[in-house]
């Protein structure tokens, strides 16, 4: 079946460059892992409501991310529209959610980042409320599922950003702190407003997650204990 | 096929005016949203035993509700019965909830509502029963879910009310409040008995309600240490 | 078909007094309804392991419960058994589960009761080992599920016995207590030993659990604050 | 349908000593009653990320166990390999998780030891991180879930080793605490690195592991209030 049958936004982008486009699998597949990750976050409860957003970069640069609004553990494709690097979405009339230029923000920065998972959690939300400028975490055994951190016994810093409705200033924040940053974190938080975490792929975005909000969990308990 | 093999509130109500009613498709509709918020709170736990009710505005002015008693986790359209304006069944013989009085004073009161949810959670319960006379939300993004709270950095306030059996006394306490507020708030609470809240559709409604929640449930958790 | 295809303690029980015993409809039922519940009570983690017990009393007098050992959110008919007034298996080679005294216990008391749910739930475990006699249940509305106590202002003391093994004496010990008590009380609790709760038929002593449960939630929550 | 048209480790040894080896009956059921424990243990959180392995002994001495990496909680065949007594994978090419040897410390040292699970629970994780060398467990009538415990009344010390990176090392540590101990422990905790539990057979091994995590989380509800 050729494009025309299809929906979303790939078919609508018929030509890619100056060639006609054909079936856009790669698209496709990424919606896929889209709805699939909303429905995981859900069952967390870490999407509430119309928390979060997540997305994948296509091979030829595509970003695909949830549409504003609507929640995010019950997507269809409709949810999901396709947004250049700059976050502007590539089908005319698509509205991108605001946090999409942090999602751009990951993928520019990070030439490795090919998927971005952004939710509220109880543990991330509570956490970065109460948080300085960062959350330490260091003894966890999971603390192995992240890149050149080998041991149990690292020590990392994941770091809490003040929360801004301007996404532009904020990301100018938050890339302020990658260059001050010896090593690339795991994630980072906002204050009042989630956690972003990012993989080579959808796979292990999911796993860092899980990995990252288990290790908040772990904390805010210990945080009871620790007043 | 015609209304005589339909089951539910409408088959009894074949005429609507002086015409004669068609298929209640506005009714069903409203039955099967209604059906599945109930499983998606049971989900959450906010509907133990017989807790809680669920109802929608229809066009014509009607409200479809949830029937006294039975677990709103496990409904069928037996389940829902319709109801006018002032709370009461439109099919002799049907049952009202008691709280029945506190969906139609919030249809009476704004204009905009077409749809209510109330339910008891483990955070809106112990927070209401040691809250004063409201439980003040701050510094969250998920406050952007409600109207005219633009952005994070808004205050809100839910008002939380002494439970009371005469529920007409009730109504008229929450209605004095409600002159008083210029604003109008996201929902409310009442003491160890559960959240209302409200939206122009279901599907608002139930991301409100998850929005709300969130914060109540990440105010228990901050209670805990501020204590 | 008749009894001969069927499997279950029925299909041992061909006569009935001197009666021939038709397919055995009611002990087929309590089964179902047995099953379902223990999937219930799994979905809340309140039958970790081996533990709670899950009966039903049918007309003729039997009771059908949940056979020694095994997972009860994972029953198959197999996993139910018939057993007398006095606990005793009807069928030779049937092993009652210990706690079998206690559901007889409660049936023999009680003569509206036709179902008793027993779990272990991390709320009733962790207040019955902090417990005296009684965990005290006030305020809430919720209240309103059990029978005698039509108002949320109702006071309700939930008994705690101290854990036993020799069951006999624990129930000789329960019945001392319902003699003293001029009012039945909605359920019981055993120091680290799990929950008890009846009412007239499954789906009722399901509602009740759920509403017990809850409120012991919530008064752990408290707790907590109340150090 | 003969070895050749099969998937897994098992279509790879054709032979066992000098017999052709027919179908892999006893491999395949431990792989499905594997991949079965680990859609359990992530319905509790008990595996997030990448966390926990799960093994079953066969009765030619083999082990069944996950491989290294991916999320327990989606397992497929393909996520199962087959070590010797020793942990090293039989068939070439396949690598086995670095706890593998832990896995086969336990069916080395406990010939009655049929299947392991090990997991990473906020319980187990938190109470490892705050605990000395054991965690004290007592007065819980589950308890009477592990063998030679017949009481409730019995005190059950769970050890806590520290987390090695050197698996080898570390398993030596744990066979010294073995050799002291006059009685076999129902499991052991690694700090900040999950829990061991081990049965004749897996669906024992899970009825362990739900009853010590119940008892688990119980402890931890209970040390906020003992602060």
């Amino acid at each position: 079946m050729g494009a025309a049958g299809r929906t979303g936004p790939g078919a609508l982008l018929p030509f890619r460059g100056n060639q006609p486009m054909a079936d856009d699998h790669d698209y496709d597949r990424a919606v896929a892992e889209i709805i699939a990750a909303g429905a995981r976050l859900d069952r967390f409860n870490w999407v509430p409501a119309t928390a979060g957003n997540l997305s994948v970069r296509l091979a030829d640069g595509r970003v695909a991310i949830t549409r504003s609004g609507g929640h995010k553990g019950f997507l269809g494709p409709e949810g999901v529209i396709a947004v250049g690097l700059d976050g502007r979405p590539l089908r005319p009339g698509d509205k991108a959610s605001a946090e999409t230029g942090l999602h751009c923000g990951i993928y520019r920065r990070f030439a490795e980042a090919g998927a971005v998972l952004h939710g509220h959690s109880l543990a991330n939300t509570v956490l970065s409320r109460a948080a300085g400028g960062a959350v330490t975490l260091a003894g966890y055994e999971l603390l192995k599922a992240f890149p050149g951190l080998p041991t149990h016994a690292a020590l990392v810093e994941v770091p809490v950003f003040d929360n801004d409705q301007d996404i532009d200033r904020l990301q100018q924040v938050v890339d302020r702190r990658w260059d001050r940053l010896g090593q690339v974190p795991p994630g980072y938080l906002i204050r009042g407003h989630g956690i972003y975490v990012w993989g080579p792929d959808m796979a292990t975005a999911r796993l860092r997650l899980e990995a990252l909000e288990f290790m908040l969990a772990c904390e805010l308990e210990e945080r009871r204990a620790a007043r």
